[in-house]
């Protein structure tokens, strides 16, 4: 029985076999339940400048690297660990992702977790 | 108005102001929106034997340290980036959680986030 539900269980490690985009970014699904959508995204250092306008919440959490994004007019600059709540509606778009090392930040390729949330 | 959507944003560093527990885990609560709830766990290297049996499903992300779970009866290690999903109602429990430094893993103390989804 612990053996059938273990086989049932979605794992997977958010760190290994990390794609590198030439441009833009690759969004992984990791996990889908019922209104819940997780997903990995791995970022270039030349973001797509589309402005999103989501029916979804999303919780994004930056994991490596630094980013800038604009969200509803604003410029917000984040680090690794920086987290943020972005309601269903709110106009956002990615400005700037690092792509290159530096030897204070090893991890600089900006890898992100997103939870979107339907509303 | 893109300041006053600033203003109302939920944000923080996921690694930032870590607790040092002595025993057990510290729970902080990042996000509640609807039936989502996000946590981070800090653990001690003296997890509690607690046996969970929940009613949310629950998807959890080890960050950083080496920990041992206990799920549905079989044991599952974890390291850093691993991440699981586990099944409302599936019994679980923590074993074992790393709280010594070592020269190949720095970042010792089990860091956590977990995405709790009400069903």
């Amino acid at each position: 029985m612990g053996l059938l539900i273990l086989a049932l269980i979605q794992r997977g490690n958010l760190f290994a076999d990390l794609p590198s985009p030439a441009t833009g970014e690759v969004f992984e699904e990791l996990l889908r339940c019922r209104n819940l959508r997780i997903e990995r995204i791995t970022s270039s250092g030349e973001p797509e400048p589309v402005l999103y306008d989501q029916d979804q919440d999303e919780w994004i959490l930056l994991l490596s690297g630094k980013a800038r994004l604009e969200i509803a007019g604003e410029t917000i600059a984040l680090s690794s660990g920086d987290y943020l709540f972005i309601p269903a509606h709110t106009p956002h778009r990615v400005l700037q992702t690092s792509a290159e090392p530096t030897s204070a930040e090893p991890g600089f390729t900006c890898t992100w977790l997103a939870i979107h949330l339907e509303t």
